[in-house]
């Protein structure tokens, strides 16, 4: 069902209230730089959890916890059996994170709510804003653990025993900041999963788009590679009898970014984290550990990238007389989101005459384990010179209304209208 | 003037005294791995100055120390006009280093001067042991710096004003361990300088050489290099849009590998510190820090690799979108020992039947500073492996003796024998 022209005309969330309220949440947690520093389960993460709480009393929806800690805030339904639709993201950002990563999407979905009570639109299907725990990882690892959990990628009990640097639990943890709920784990199946997050990325605003319609997310391959060969002095060394494992990492630093650029723009791979020890500008690196990352929307050239970089970084560690070892850190496949879902935010997108383009996630999302379990699809919008995961993350009022315009069309034509 | 044939074939050293004296210096300022950590004006420095003093005056030398710390400790000569003869190396180590580098040249001095005491061979010239501060310039750079100093090449007043991590002053650690001495630095002008040291590289022990006669040295170029990219994320950044300042980082190291090899074997190139910002696996690195190491003991070769790095790198940061800086930490031109000295050096081995060679240092070393204001060469003997600066440094009881012979050899004859 959709709304009438009249209607559909007039349906547009209220940009700045959603302003005002993303500013209110960025005093929560502040950085050292003007962004963020709100990580899961701190204190921090609490007081934003209970100003969220206090803003969904607010607007009359019945706030239920479940025992990872994600929040789910009802908008009732007409029809009492309907499943409910959720849209929603994340609270929590990095040590040194931007306003918007995960909090535009949570308060994109209040202001929905919000601007539905206004406009006094009724719903068949229960609304439920949700705001999942430790998407980030960056206290926990793995990212997106509570919406993993949800989705039975997880056990529950492992979850809890996660560890901090510190060796505290993400079970005592989510305790003691009194945030571990009563409802158990995904018992409620969703009928729909939206999302609006931020792009991470430079491509939508290259290419002048309001709006980022989400159909999948990139498989991930991450791997550390330990190189060992010999410590010894620069000066005294000679070329050829040398066993230089920082000159092996460079070597795997241009591999990846060789195979990546073969298969471009349909994958992407880096080298982000060099480890050369001992580290000083007189002594042939004895070991180096780098960690690749390999992307790709398509599982077919995300398996090629992998062979390849096996066979090349033994036969780089074969020429220089080099060790190697190899750690699997993370390997998941391409997820492709719903078919009909993707085609309800693009036909939202064209009811609001967004320029919007189809566009694949690289980044790992909520959505992506919530889409193993209800249909699900995700809207992007810019970011300003596509940074994310730093303080000075930003984006435009107008790239924050559009983006929520579009949540809202897609929510109430799926929860479907019933005035 | 030299020995006869008889007095040659019984003037050996006490091969079993030198290391026995060498595993007692070895316990002042114990590694945590079987080494040394016993850093230039650190207490344990002092002790071991306090041991080779008493070693000193249990020999019947007399002791004097300059206003940089270096402690010369003279047995006198029959010609009251005649300069010393300086033979020693340093006892100062790094943070993590090995047992031989450097004492072996001040013990091996003073098992010289044992050996002429038992013998009760007199010279002409007075040899003088010395024992230089602060050769590492691991917790005060620059490395060499009293030797620097007594040279010429740096001042005093600058050397003092050298800090350490925590901001320590050099002249205030060398007063606050009671070994500031009264004598000016580089008054007297020394006949001749000879240092014996490991070889810190695995030339001789591969080629099965107990001796190599130091000709030189070679120059050295280190630079610091900065490039600047753009942080952004590993998944949503397209190949194409990418500026990634460790790729670039990557490919400095195999450019300065690429054109020490084309030189090789009369140049090394070496990337040791690589400093990726934010190093994280999922984030494209937005700096990259690396140092560059070039050393040839040709000048012309080592100008065209300065410039073909140069040149390169550029092109590099130019071909990736990278700003680029460069810092030049330390330019010295190779050293050319003097001929005599060399060749004293060469006659000793011949008449020891050692199997040497001639090589080039590539190490720095006291001899280079002292070598511009007096005659000097270098002896030098394997190190297992070629390892050094590294706790498991290791030399035979074969090497030491070996070496130090050569040592004694060389001193005698320079210093004129007139028994």
């Amino acid at each position: 069902m959709s709304l009438g022209s009249n209607a559909e005309k007039n349906l547009m969330i209220n940009a700045d209230r959603l302003w005002a309220s993303l500013m209110e949440l960025a005093k929560i947690g502040p950085g050292v730089a003007g962004g963020n520093n709100r990580q899961t389960l701190t204190d921090e993460d609490g007081e934003a959890r209970d100003l969220l709480k206090n803003w969904c009393d607010q607007a009359g929806l019945t706030t239920t916890v479940d025992a990872m800690g994600s929040m789910f805030a009802e908008r009732a339904g007409e029809d009492p059996d309907a499943l409910p639709v959720l849209i929603g993201s994340h609270l929590d950002t990095q040590p040194t994170g931007g306003k918007y990563d995960g909090t535009l999407g949570v308060l994109a979905g209040l202001e929905v709510i919000r601007t539905l009570n206004d406009l006094n639109i009724k719903t068949k299907h229960p609304i439920q804003l949700v705001n999942w725990t430790n998407e980030e990882g960056c206290r926990f690892s793995p990212s997106m653990l509570a919406s993993g959990v949800f989705a039975g990628v997880y056990e529950q009990s492992w979850a809890y025993d996660r560890t901090d640097d510190k060796g505290l639990k993400f079970g005592d943890e989510l305790q003691r900041i009194g945030w571990l709920g009563d409802r158990p784990v995904g018992h409620v199946k969703p009928h729909a999963y939206f999302e609006l997050h931020i792009e991470q990325g430079p491509i939508l605003e290259q290419n002048q788009m309001l709006i980022g319609v989400v159909k999948g997310g990139q498989g991930v391959a991450w791997t550390r590679i330990k190189l060992t060969g010999k410590e010894s002095h620069t000066g005294s060394t000679p070329m050829e009898m040398r066993r230089d494992a920082g000159l092996g990492a460079a070597k795997i630093a241009i591999l990846v970014n060789e195979i990546a650029c073969k298969y471009s723009p349909h994958a992407v791979g880096t080298v982000g984290h060099f480890d050369i020890q001992p580290n000083s500008i007189n002594i042939i690196p004895g070991t180096a550990t780098v960690t690749v990352d390999l992307r790709s929307a398509d599982d077919t050239i995300l398996n090629a990238m992998k062979e390849q970089l096996d066979v090349g970084v033994r036969r780089i560690a074969q020429d220089l007389g080099l060790a190697v070892s190899f750690e699997k850190l993370s390997d998941s496949s391409p997820v492709t989101f719903d078919e009909e879902c993707v085609a309800t935010l693009r036909r939202a997108a064209n009811g609001l005459n967004y320029p919007h383009m189809d566009i694949i996630s690289g980044a790992g999302h909520d959505a992506f384990w919530i889409n193993k379990v209800a249909p699900s699809a995700m809207i992007m919008c810019p970011c300003e010179g596509g940074l994310s995961h730093n303080e000075a993350e930003h984006i435009t009022h107008e790239w924050a209304e559009a983006g929520t315009n579009v949540l809202c069309r897609a929510a109430i034509d799926i929860a479907e209208i019933v005035n």
